[in-house]
C-alpha cells in the first residue's frame, strides 16, 4: 500500500533531545543552509516579508529611483527643464528631484516641466518606468493584503478521551474568522524517535473522519486508539521517551478567497491531556438558534478511567 | 470506513425546537461569540461588506487622508505652495485640501503646486501614498466585482418520488446564469434530532449519481430510499418529530471564473412534498433544438401511490 | 455504483430529429428561457462579451460619465473653472467636457483648472471616480486577455479502429498552442435516443486510459468496444437510428495560467469513420529529435477488416 | 485497470538513437510544426517571453503609439495645441510627440496642452488608451513576476540502492526556495525503445510513497525494483540498449502562491548510479534544531553488493 506520509529520507538519525518539528505558528523548525542566491524569487520574498521590511523597501526604491533620475536631469542643461533653476546647486538638484517625483508618480503639476528634447525624452521614459514600477509595488501590496490564509483555532491541548468502548486521541478546531470554510480535511502524522541508532519515524494516524463538508461550529478530530494505532497501549512516559509529536495538516476551501487554504499545527507529548474530553463550545438558545463560543474551543473536562 | 460528514462534535445536545441550520441564502444559522479582534482580516471584511458600507469606507478614507495632508500643508509657510493663498484661513485650508486631492489622485493640474522643499517632499510622499492607497481601493473593488460565485436555482420543494420500484428523495437544480458550469458534485446530509438526551445527528445520504460532467439543462439529484437509507419507512410525521433537515452542498467548476464555485441549500421536513415527481423543464422544438425553461425548475406533478 | 454522468433528468422525451448537443465550438446547443435579470452577473457578461461589444461599452461609459460631469461643471459659475470660458455656450460646454476628461483620466494638464470650492469638490470626486472606474475597466480588459483557456485540436473524425484483438472507438487530440499542458483527463459520454417513448440516454464510455501526465505530442483517446460497451455489435446504421453523439470533456492543467482548463467536443454518428486508424503525426529526425506535425492530428489510414 | 500514463499514440516507431525526452530545464524536447497563427495566444506568448523580449515589446509599443498620436497632433492646426510651436517641423513634431507621451502616461504637465476641440478630443481618447494600454502592460509585467513556479532541486543522479532486502531506484529532491510547499506528489514513467519495429514504450513506475504531506527537508522518492518492476533484473547495459529514460512529474501546493506548482525532470540510463545510497543532507545540532544543507541533495555513498 502506498500511504501518503512525511518522508523519513530513509537515513535520519538523531542523538539527544529534539526541538519540536512544527512551531506553534505553523512554520517548520528547520534551518536552511547551502542555498544559492540564484534560487531566490524576489516576488516570494517581498510577499512573505514583514510589513516594516516591505514598506521600507518600497519607500527606499522610490527614493533611489527619483535620485537616479534627478542626477540625469541635473546633468542636462538648465534650459531643458523649465522652472527648476535655483540660486544654489542644491536647490537645483532638489528641484530636479521633485520634478522626477512629479513624473514618476505621473502627478505632473507642470510647475517644473521639460522643454528640451533631452529632458522630455528622459521624462517620457521615466513616466513609463513609473507606471510599470508602481504596478509592481501596488501589485505586491495587494498580493500581500489579499493572500489567502486560514485562521484556524486549535485546542491548546490534545486529549486522550474515551471513544466507543476504547480510547482515542482528540483535538478540536474552530474557524477564528467569520468567513465560510467548507470541505475541511485533516491529516495526522505521529513523529517518534526510536530504534538503534535513534531514528525519526513518521506514522500516519488514521481518523474516524478525514473530511467534513461544513465547518460552521467546531470539529473534533478523532484518532481511535485501536490495536492498529501506534499509540495503542502507550503510556505518557513512553510517549515522552519517544519524544512523540503529532503533526497536523488542515486543508479547507475558503469561499471568500475562492482558494484552498491550509493550517499546520502540532502537539508534543507534553501537550496531550490524558483522561479528559471536550466540553461543548456551543449551545442552543431559547429561540432555537445555535451560538458558537469561539474562545471555548480548548475547554475540556476530566473523565475518570479513560481507557488507554 | 471513513465517511466525510458534518461533524457532530460528539457532544451536541438540544432541548426544544431548532431553527433551520442552513438559511435560504446558503448562510449558516450560527451566531459567533468570543471572537477576538486580532482574528479579523480587513481584506475579508471589505470583500464581504455590503456595497453601501464598502463605498462609504472608501469615500471616508479618501476624505480623511486628504484632510490629514491638508493639515500638514496648512502648517507649512504660504511660500511653500504656489496658488493656495486666499483671503481667509478657511479658504487657504480648502486650497490645501484640494491641492492634496490633486496630488493623491495624481491629477496634478498645477494650479496649486509645491515650490518649497517641504511642500514638495510632502507632496512627493503623498503621491506615492495615493498610488498605493488607490491600488488597495481599486483592488478591493475589482475583487468584489470578480469574486467567483454560483447562482444555482433549487426547486423550492424536495420530492419523495417513485424511483425504480422504490421511493427516492429528489430535488432539482438549474444554473440561473448563462455561463458554463461543468463537473457538478452534490453532497447531502440528513440532520435529525433524536435520542436521550436529544442529540443532533448527521447522516450522509448517498446519491444515485454524485457527479455530472455537464450542466446545460437541469439536474435532478436523487437519493434512493432503500433499506440502507435513514429515510426508509419514515412518515412525514416522523420526519417532523425528528426535525429533519436535508443539508446540501453543490460544487462546480465555473468556466468563466476558472474557479470552483459552491452553493448551499437545505430542505426542512415541511419543505418535502410526498408523492410527486418533477415535470420536464425543457422541451425540443420543431427544429430539434433544446429549450430550457429556467423558471420551471420547481414544477412537479402529483403521482398516485408513491412508494415510501 | 455511483457513476458520474450527464443527468437525464429522468423525464426527457423526444419526438423527431435532434440537433447535436455540443456544437463544434464547445458550446451547448440549448436555448435558455425564463431567466430573470436579477440573475445576470455584469462581470460575467462583460468577460464573455465579444471584443467589439466590450470596447463599445467601455468607450460609451467614458463618454457618458464625462458628459454627466461636464453638465455639472457647466451648471457652476464661470469663475469656478479657470480657462474654460469661451464665446459660445457650446464652446464652454466642450471646455467643461474636456476638463472632465482631463480629470477622469487624471491627466490634469492644468490648462483648465478648478479654482472655486464647488468645482474643486466635484473635480476631487471625479478624480476618485475616474481611478475607481478605470480600475474596473482595465481589470475587465486584463481579465479578458488573461482568461485561462485551452486550444485543443480534435481529429475531425472519430475512428472505429482495431485494438488488441477487438474494436475500439478512437479520436486524437493535440495541443494547438505551444504552452505546456499536463495531467490531461478525458471523459466520454454516449448520448442516444431510444425506447418508447423516445428518451435520451447517456452512458459513460470507459477509456483504456483516462489520464496522461504529459501532453507534448498527440493523445489518442481509446474506448475499447468490448462486451460491456454500449457500442458493442452496433452497425453505423444502428448508431444513426439512435442519433448517437459522443460527448467529450477534456481537462488539463495549464502551466502558464497555473489553472485547470477545459475543452468540450462531440462526434455525431456521421462523424465516425469505420475501419480506419490514425497515422503517426510526429516523426524522429536524423538527430534523434521528435517533430510534431500539429496539423496532421486528424490523419488516418483505412484498415481492412476492422472488427466491429 | 485504467492507469494514468504518458500516451504512446499507439504508433510510435523509432529508428536509431533518440535525444532525451525531457530536457534538464523541464521542457519537452519536441519541435512543433504545422501550427497556425490563429492558435497563438498573445497573453501566453508575452508571459512566456524572455525578459529582454518582453521589455523590448513594451518599449517599442510605447514608442509606436506615441508616434502615431504625434502624427495625428502634427496634422492638426498649430492653434490646437498650446506650447508646441517650434521654429522647425522637426521641433514641432517632437513637441507633439512629447505631448503625446505626457497624455498617454497621464502625467500631463500642461506645458503642452490641447486648446482646440480636435486636439482635446484626440487627447481625451489617448488618455483613455493610455490607461487601458498600460493596464495591459503592467498586468503582464505583474503576471510574469507573480507567475507560480517551483524550484525543486533534483539529485544530479538517480541511484540503484538497496531497499528492504531488494533493490530500488531512488532520487532525492529538495525545495531550493525557502517558501513552504505541502502535499507533494511524484509520478514516474519509464520510457524505453524496444520491439520490432522499434517502438517507444511508457511504463508507470509505482512508488513506495506517492505523496508526502510536508516537505521541509528532503524527499527520497523510491521505486522498489520488485518482480513487477520493468527494471527487475535489468543491467546497466540493458538499460542503455533500451535507451531508458525515467520521466518525472512533481506536483506540490505552494502556500505563498496559493497554487499548485509543478516540476519536471528526467534521468537517462547514463545518469543512474548503480550501487549507491544517498547520504543524509541534514543534521541535528546541539540544541536539537534541524539543519538542512540544500546543496547536498545529490550526495551519495557507494554501497558494496547493491542488489539488482
Amino acid at each position: 500500500m502506498q500511504k501518503p506520509s512525511f518522508d523519513p529520507g530513509l537515513t535520519q538519525q538523531v542523538n539527544g533531545a529534539l526541538r519540536r518539528a512544527i512551531n506553534k505558528d505553523g512554520s517548520f523548525n528547520v534551518e536552511r543552509r547551502g542555498t544559492s542566491w540564484r534560487d531566490i524569487h524576489p516576488y516570494l520574498h517581498l510577499i512573505n516579508a514583514s510589513w516594516p521590511a516591505f514598506l521600507s523597501i518600497i519607500f527606499s526604491a522610490y527614493l533611489v529611483v527619483n535620485t537616479l533620475f534627478a542626477v540625469v536631469y541635473f546633468s542636462l542643461g538648465r534650459g531643458e527643464l523649465q522652472g527648476t533653476d535655483a540660486p544654489s546647486s542644491f536647490g537645483r538638484f532638489m528641484n530636479d528631484f521633485f520634478f522626477s517625483a512629479h513624473t514618476l508618480t505621473t502627478v505632473g503639476y507642470g510647475i517644473y516641466a521639460p522643454t528640451g528634447i533631452e529632458a522630455n525624452s528622459v521624462a517620457a521614459f521615466e513616466a513609463m518606468v513609473g507606471l510599470m514600477g508602481f504596478a509592481l509595488a501596488t501589485g505586491l501590496l495587494f498580493g500581500r493584503v489579499s493572500k489567502p490564509s486560514a485562521r484556524i483555532g486549535f485546542s491548546p491541548r490534545a486529549l486522550v478521551a474515551p471513544y466507543q468502548d476504547q480510547s482515542s486521541l482528540q483535538f478540536r478546531i474552530v474557524n477564528l474568522r467569520s468567513n465560510v470554510l467548507i470541505e475541511l480535511q485533516a491529516s495526522l502524522l505521529l513523529m517518534t524517535v526510536e530504534g538503534t541508532p535513534l531514528t525519526r519515524r513518521y506514522t500516519a494516524l488514521p481518523l474516524e473522519r478525514e473530511r467534513v463538508y461544513f465547518f460552521p461550529l467546531t470539529w473534533t478530530v478523532v484518532h481511535p486508539i485501536d490495536e492498529s494505532s501506534p499509540l495503542f497501549g502507550k503510556t505518557p512516559e513512553q510517549l515522552q521517551a519517544l519524544q512523540a509529536e503529532v503533526l497536523i495538516l488542515i486543508k479547507a476551501f475558503d469561499e471568500t478567497f475562492s482558494q484552498t487554504v491550509n493550517a499546520r499545527f502540532s502537539y508534543r507529548y507534553d501537550e496531550i491531556e490524558w483522561g479528559a474530553k471536550f466540553s461543548p463550545a456551543f449551545k442552543i438558545d431559547g429561540d432555537g438558534d445555535m451560538i458558537l463560543e469561539v474562545d471555548r474551543v480548548g475547554e475540556f473536562a476530566r473523565v475518570e478511567a479513560a481507557g488507554r
